[in-house]
């Protein structure tokens, strides 16, 4: 079956990487059904690539193939513009340019949203340009829509998830083999989940730019990557995993989204959960995104956070949407920012901290722990001792607090006389939710 | 803040009950936030009950109550329509009559989706109308959305759901307690999980609706209620409970819907599946729904899936929906039956079998009965023998097979001599997919 109409939409695909050569395949090899999900045929009509001459799959038409990306991103006959490239430049002057030539936008690029979020978000709706980039975050898992649309009538509250597989990945290793950090990235190295250089997952780059993305459409407010607190998964050690299992509980790295009276708070931070939490048994390269919103309660979101045929997925729900709003002559929702809450700095947010100290095994020690606590305020909620020879093993949590009340706290307990070494310090999510 | 231009769009609300009455409050109290995310107030200008002297809500106008729902959803001011009525007639009526009027039309009707879902689906294209339903199925949690647009460019394998609360609820009590079916429905109905007439729920009446509603999105094809196959949880048995338990699996009742080479298989059952399934997780009264998509790989949505608050939340995201489209001047996609796969009856389907059989526990019997097996084509996958005095328990499971072939196996099997009885039968889900 096609379309009785006759239309056509032209599609510019720049990049094809993974994820491009397999957003290729499905328009070709889904292109019966688009044209009926939509209404119109779709056409391939160009790919911009660095290296036109470069082998390429079988499927990929070589008389497509451009190095000029700009000239094809701009070509009149052009109506739809599907950008894999990532990385800021030269992905962003070929989104803004298209834009301006009054093409419809799909994306991948959560650096880019993340960093000049609101350039581009400005240039969509100054040109009256669709922008849509639901494979940015968590792949094929469709999130940004239900968190757009589907939630559009109410108020969220909490984005909580697993949004990096490989530090994800790592983490899983590290939990069930005892593996170290460095013995445990060697693995996922060489089994094609880290890259060799893997700074953006392992120090929480890429989770960031993520939780950017989700606060802002959470919260509808501008939130950069550099608005987000950062911490990476380098110094989990495997006292922390023993501390965690101790406790019953799993380290994930968690992109947090928070919203309280006071603003917004987003963070990337390894942290301990139960693990009867839901989230505690996403293992492997599998994300999951929890969302708490007022009236909705609880969702999850579950899905392959990465991958090029997943993430070519969440792509074509994007061109199917922004083609058919093009043949009605409209465009989707804007990502609105009228809330424009202000994002509290770390040391405002309310956390919770397992702190495990190596201590003298004598009487008073527990006293003089407990009272540095209680001198910034923090509350405990739990210790425990044990005996390990002359010395012994104090784990503290504690109530929720302020994080710059917490970090004090750890401070202090290092310069305790009878505390020999705070040999873990980590928080604690999934349980007790935000005041 | 308030829209710059002034625009209005007036809502005529059909019912309110638990639904109805979170919808009118939440349009109250989200008034300001509604209006900027849609670009126009949304004024709630009329509300349809059956008794408007009843007592209601302090917060419900009384001045805005009216008996005559026709008039209502007809009125020339009234841009959109919400029916939370429920129920064949008269939400029907009322929607056909709206949607002639030019009205754009949101309800959680599942019932009249699963049964008529072709007429409406009709007028709402015969007219240009809007139809939106996401609150019909699971809901608070954003499930047909994302595969009527998310998964657009995707083509979707299989959906295997928790959609009823209830039963999900009794099922977790007979795991846990060990209860009965009827003393655990008994405690269903005290905590009001249950109804006192609990038939639609348990008898698989409403998750045969919600099932039908999603194989028609996922497979674009058109699916009645008649379509579905349906077994309730009646005649769940704690032997079959025990057997599971045995085997690592729990008990669920299943909404499934599958696409094969042949068709598509939509059914409604209780099924075995693997404690290490994500499904079988899903406690009390939450649902969860796991879709498979050849390019997104496996999916899982999850979060509360009825209650007044949960599903107004799915409601009003579906008023932003259609208020925007109102202003643009557009409609959302029409519900595609361009596939038309053919409806496979149950026979023909691919299942799995567990059988758990008091024997005589003498040599020959595993014979006897692995033979009765091989003569329907049927191949077995575990047999256990296990003594029990004079006589013994054989389970076996077999590996996929139509279902007509293995109901054949089990009536051959309850006419064999050395089968004393067929303890449990129950069909296994969540390992091997459909070939």
């Amino acid at each position: 079956m096609t379309p009785q109409n006759g239309k056509t939409l032209r599609i510019a695909l720049l990049g094809c990487g993974s994820v491009g050569s397999q957003v290729a395949r499905l328009l070709r090899e889904q292109a019966g059904d688009l044209a009926v999900r939509i209404g119109a045929r779709l056409e391939l009509a160009g790919i911009a690539v660095r290296r036109p001459a470069h082998p390429r799959d079988a499927g990929i038409d070589r008389e497509l193939l451009t190095a000029d990306a700009m000239e094809l991103a701009t070509r009149p006959d052009i109506d739809i513009v599907v950008e894999v490239i990532g990385g800021i430049e030269p992905a962003r002057s070929l989104l803004l340019a298209a834009m301006k030539a009054g093409k419809s936008v799909v994306t991948a690029n959560k650096a880019l949203l993340a960093e000049n979020g609101a350039e581009v978000h400005g240039a969509a709706r100054e040109h009256g340009a669709d922008l849509y980039y639901e494979a940015a975050v968590a792949g094929a898992i469709p999130l940004l829509r239900p968190l757009r649309e589907s939630l559009a009538g109410d108020a969220v509250r909490r984005v909580l998830g697993i949004v990096n597989g490989t530090t994800n990945y790592i983490l899983d290793r590290m939990d069930s083999s005892g593996a170290g950090f460095t013995e445990a990235l060697e693995e996922a190295q060489s089994m094609g989940y880290a890259e060799a250089d893997p700074t953006a997952d392992v120090e929480g780059f890429d989770a960031a730019a993520k939780a950017a993305i989700l606060a802002g459409l959470a919260f509808h407010t501008e939130v950069t990557a550099a608005d987000v607190h950062r911490e990476g998964i380098t110094d989990v050690t495997t006292a922390d995993m023993a501390s965690a299992r101790a406790l019953d509980c799993v380290v994930k790295l968690l992109a947090i989204c928070e919203r309280s009276d006071d603003g917004v708070s987003v963070r990337v931070h390894p942290a301990m959960i139960p693990r009867s939490h839901p989230l505690a048994s996403v293992g492997g390269a599998y994300n999951a995104v929890f969302v708490e919103a007022e009236s909705a309660g609880r969702l999850m979101f579950y899905g392959a956070g990465a991958g090029g045929t997943p993430t070519a997925s969440a792509v074509l729900g994007d061109i199917v949407a922004v083609a058919r709003n093009r043949l009605a002559g409209t465009r989707g929702p804007d990502a609105s920012t009228y809330a424009a809450l202000p994002v509290m700095p770390m040391g405002q947010t309310l956390t919770r901290y397992h702190v495990s100290l190596d201590v003298a095994d004598r009487p008073g020690v527990l006293a003089q722990v407990a009272d540095a606590f209680a001198r910034h305020g923090v509350s405990i909620r739990a210790a425990r001792q044990e005996a390990r020879g002359a010395d012994a093993q104090l784990i503290i949590v504690s109530h929720q607090a302020r994080d710059a009340a917490l970090a004090a706290t750890v401070g202090e307990l290092e310069s305790l006389g009878v505390v020999r070494a705070v040999a873990s310090v980590m928080r604690v999510e999934g349980e007790e939710g935000p005041s």
